[in-house]
Parts: C-alpha cells; structure tokens; sequence
C-alpha cells in the first residue's frame, strides 16, 4: 500500500517580492470568504466590556503579566493572539514556486493588554507605563532567542482609525524569522552613515536637535521626545534615548522609568493637543540576529492619524506634512 | 541705505531624512493652526455639487482637456492643484541647517477631474477610460522636459478612506525634482535583478503567472491584470504591459485603448466584487530623467481598502494579508 503524504499546510506563509527582495505574509488564519471583504457600513459603535474579546476571562491564557501589587489583580499581560501572524513550528520550510520563493510563517505572534477596558495609555501614570514597558522587554528577552527569529516587532495601535480592530488598548509583539524592511532600511542607512561620517547618525540628529531646541517637546536625564526635522506625518513625535544605546532590551531599571516618564508625556501631550487622536507607535531597535548593530540607536516613533491629506503619499512615496515639525513641537510642548 | 534683504519663504519644502536619504515634503499652503489638526467628529456627509470645489466653473482653470466630439464640453481635464505640495519657480535653493539637507518644493501639482461629480472610474466606458489615460500621457509628456523635473507621479485617490478629501472623482499629478524613494527602491531592484539574472524582474514574473494561471484576472492581447504573487494589501491588482516597455509615456495610440480596457476592467470587477470599495491607483514608471532606466518596466498598481487588519503593517514594515493573492484573484476573475 502506498502512503498517501499528507502534508499539514503551515497557517500562513512568507512570501518574497522578487523586485525589492522583501517579504510579505499571507495569513488566512481567519478563513474569510473573499466576499467578506466587501465595504459594509462602518462600524463605530461603542463596544461595551460585555461584548469585548480581552474582558472575558477565558480568552487570557498568560504567557507573563506585571501584576497589582496589593491585591495581585494583573495589570499588563502578554497572552497568545487568537488569529497568529505567525505560529510556532521547527521547519522553515523554504521553498521555491516558479521564480518566487515562500516559506512558513513561523514565529510569535502575542498581544499585551492592560486590564482597564476604557483607560487608554495616554491616560496612564508614568508607574503604570513603567509596567508595561518592563513587560515588552520581558517579552523580548524571553524571545530573542528562540530558534528562527530574527526580529521582534513591538507596536501600539490606538482608535479603529489607526488600524485598532479591538478598542481595549492592547499592543502587538511579533517574532518573525526576517528583518521588517523599514528596519532594514534604517539600519542600512544608519551603517552607511556611520562609514562615511564615523559617528551615529541619530545621535548626530538628537544632538542638532537638542542644541537647536526648536523640535524638542521634552526631555529628562536620559530620553528626549521630539519632532523629527524630516517628518513621515504631521505631529509625528519620536522618543530617543539620549546616549548612544543599539538594544532596546538592554535598558537598565532606571532607564526604564525614565523612558515611562517620557512616553508618558510623549503620549498625553499628544492627547491633550489633538483630542484624542487615533495614532500607532513601535519601536525600532537592532535585530535579534547575532549580527554587530553596534551603529544603530534604537527609538520610538509614535504616528497620530491627523485627517488631513491622509493617503497623499501613496504613488508619490514621498511624504507629505502639511505642518513644520517646529511649530508641531511649539504646540504640543505647551500642552 | 542698506538694502534689507527680504527673503520670501518658498510655499513649501523638501527636507532630506539623513539615515534613509529620502526626502520628505513640509507643505503648509492651508497655513492652519496646530488646533485645527485635533480630531473632529468625522465628516461623513454626502457633498452635494452646489458645495463641491469641481462643480464650480470659476474654479476650472484648464491645463489641457479632452471634450465630447459633439457638444465640445469637457469630459476630463487638468487643473492646478489650489493647495499645491509643489510650486513653479527658477531655484532649487538648496541648503543646510546643522546636519540637515533642505530645497525649495518645486515642481506641479495639478488636479485632474471627470466632469460628473458621481459617475466614478469604475463606471466610465472603455472610451472614457481611455480619455483620462490620455490625458495623464499628454500631461506626463509635457512635464518631463521641464527644469528640474526628475520625476512625475500620477495617482487616483477613491473614497475618505483612501484619503481622497473631495468626492468628486479627480486624480492627482505630481512632478518634482526629487524621485519617490518607492519608486527609487522598485527601480533598484529591477536593476539589481537584471544584473544577476540578464533579464527583466517584471518579464519574469509575468511570464511566470501567465503561464500558472491562477493570479491572472483578465488579459488582452497587449495587457495583463493580475494579483501579485507577493501583495502589499489583500485585493492588491496590479496591470502590467506584457511586453517590456519601461516608459509609461511611451504608450502608442492602440495600446492606450488596449490598457483603457484592462483598466475598465480591473476597476469595474473590484467595484463589483467588493462593493465600491476605497482605493489607491498609481502608476510606477521610470524617472523622468535622462538615465537609462530599460532594465524598468512600467505598471499601474490599485490598492483597495478593505478593513482587514489595516494599520497592522506599521511598525512591522512587513506587509499583511488576510487572503491568498490566487483566490481574490479567483474572486476577482468571476465578476
């Protein structure tokens, strides 16, 4: 009797675009029929805690949590994403198609939420970001070293605007098995400058910044928050540690509450400002490969979704602000 | 008496990112208030034509248009854009602050409108189609040999959520001295492609999915409209001239009529299939300049919005989609 080979189809796979060399992911872990993605009425009602997938109780399966420190309640949590990006496995499976080259889409894919369904980070204190930055990092650390992994994706998306599909705040954290070409590029770029000039290109920046002053919102012993000189929004606002650190998950205790405290204005002063905006923020750091990043310096870019000239960019890649990061920087400063 | 030197601010500017070398545009001809960026209860209602910039006939200051043989009114023309990202003038003005690179935000930014303020692109006929793609190659040929003009982008925002800010259907021309870093990385990796492999990126693979099949949605005799193998967005469509040719401008009379059909059609079955979704179209070609860009092969890309998990892109620079590229194709195909 011949055996029949059946082979189990990975839940999504990468694919590389054979122009730019960048990969792309299919994940169809939802299943959808192609018709469910036809326009329906948008939906902007309130969704209460009663209908919210991260309030009931059975849906958080804890991978780690920073808890309450009297009555031992969670307060941030990292569980397993229902609809993975990205799920665990021990092959690659790379593999060619024509001219194109796939492989599986291995890797993490979690969420961390914090308990509060209404209160929103840029309603939190600066303890209560402490909390959740540690946990990114705890994250991080615990992942960095799995097999297959190459980069760790932590991103924050806030208001259905910015892509938030759930509104209880929730970041992302995705462990892949290849570097996001954004990174990519600015790693790239950052490499490239530190040849032709010697010195790292963002502490360069940080420094003009700093010493120019007019783009500064903020800033403490070791965190300056900003308005970078070449923006990719209007309002885009960016959070650098001071001195020259490549690794994100490096940060020392104090360091963290440091960062908390920036953010924390970072992120009220952007609520204050623009009323509540919809905005995403990630952090950009070096790769968790064994690869020297010594050139990089990571950071946090937070992007608040301002209506206007939404989508200008595209075609024309070039983007377009339709203010100075200087007077972004002047308003939000005084808030 | 000394003469004081009065300096007029050039209405806006490039500003160069010093790690990716890209550059970035600060356009703030609506001169509005950092307050006026705080996000408002969304404007949702339906303009009627009375209310509608387009409709107004003082505001149809005409480039160049394309008329109805009988009754010689207008069916699509290019106006200047009232709030250009780009303006005319005579120098570059380039400069430096601190680490910084700047210019002057030269070039054009015109408008270009179909004469009916509902009927959209995905309802024109063939004949209609092929009017608006003439008119995009007249303007394109007229723009290219202007001073300092190194690139011309030619896109077609539909819908709020694709970041069109007036209904009234319209596409939008740039051409300015800089070349979208979008277009600069397709462009690198074409040549880059060429160089190891002595064929064009673009030939290969649509030779290869003519030949598989399973992501063509509809083809002529000169043009194929397909998924591609590796998407940014789900439902990306993209319509490709199937033999090599790197200059869009360079369309003949018969092909012109032969793309107005394929894009008649890629149109029309996203319409149908998707219920008038949101989307982006826009045309990739090579620079204006005079280098040697035949290793390049020109296309148009349409990016509908589909509410899937928007937004989860950022930050994991790697692309998303929720549905394999082989059944939206499938999907598509029946429509």
């Amino acid at each position: 009797m011949i055996k029949k080979k059946t082979e189990k189809k990975f839940p999504s796979e990468l694919r590389m675009d054979l122009v730019s060399n960048d990969w792309v992911v299919i994940a169809t872990g939802r299943a959808r029929r192609p018709e469910s993605f036809a326009k329906n009425h948008p939906n902007k009602e309130i969704v209460l805690p009663k209908d919210c997938p991260f309030c009931q109780e059975e849906n958080i399966k804890e991978i780690i949590a920073r808890r309450d420190q009297n009555d031992g309640s969670w307060f941030v949590i990292s569980i397993p994403n229902k609809f993975p990006a990205f799920s665990q496995g021990d092959d690659l499976g790379e593999r060619k198609e024509g001219p194109n080259r796939i492989m599986n889409g291995l890797g993490y894919h979690e969420v961390i939420i914090t308990a509060d369904h209404q209160r929103q980070m840029a309603q939190f204190s600066q303890r209560e970001i402490e909390m959740v930055i540690d946990l990114y990092q705890a994250r991080y650390l615990d992942l960095m070293n799995k097999k297959f992994i190459k980069y760790i994706s932590i991103f924050h998306n806030h208001g259905q605007e910015a892509g938030a599909s759930v509104a209880h705040p929730h970041s992302q954290l995705l462990a892949i098995p290849v570097i996001d070409p954004d990174l990519r590029s600015s790693i790239d770029g950052a490499e490239s400058f530190y040849r032709s000039q010697g010195k790292c290109v963002y502490c360069t920046m940080i420094n003009w910044d700093i010493k120019d002053g007019q783009r500064i919102i903020y800033q403490n012993e070791k965190f300056v928050v900003l308005c970078p000189f070449a923006p990719q929004v209007s309002f885009e606002v960016r959070v650098y540690p001071k001195t020259h650190q490549p690794y994100f998950e490096k940060m020392t205790e104090d360091e963290k509450i440091l960062l908390a405290d920036a953010l924390q204005k970072a992120l009220n002063k952007i609520y204050q400002g623009l009323n509540n905006p919809a905005y995403n923020f990630y952090i950009h750091t070096a790769p968790a490969t064994k690869g020297n990043y010594d050139h990089y310096h990571w950071h946090l870019n937070i992007l608040p979704k301002t209506a206007t000239w939404a989508g200008f960019e595209l075609g024309a890649g070039v983007e377009i602000s339709t203010i100075e990061p200087e007077k972004a920087a002047a308003f939000l400063r005084k808030q």
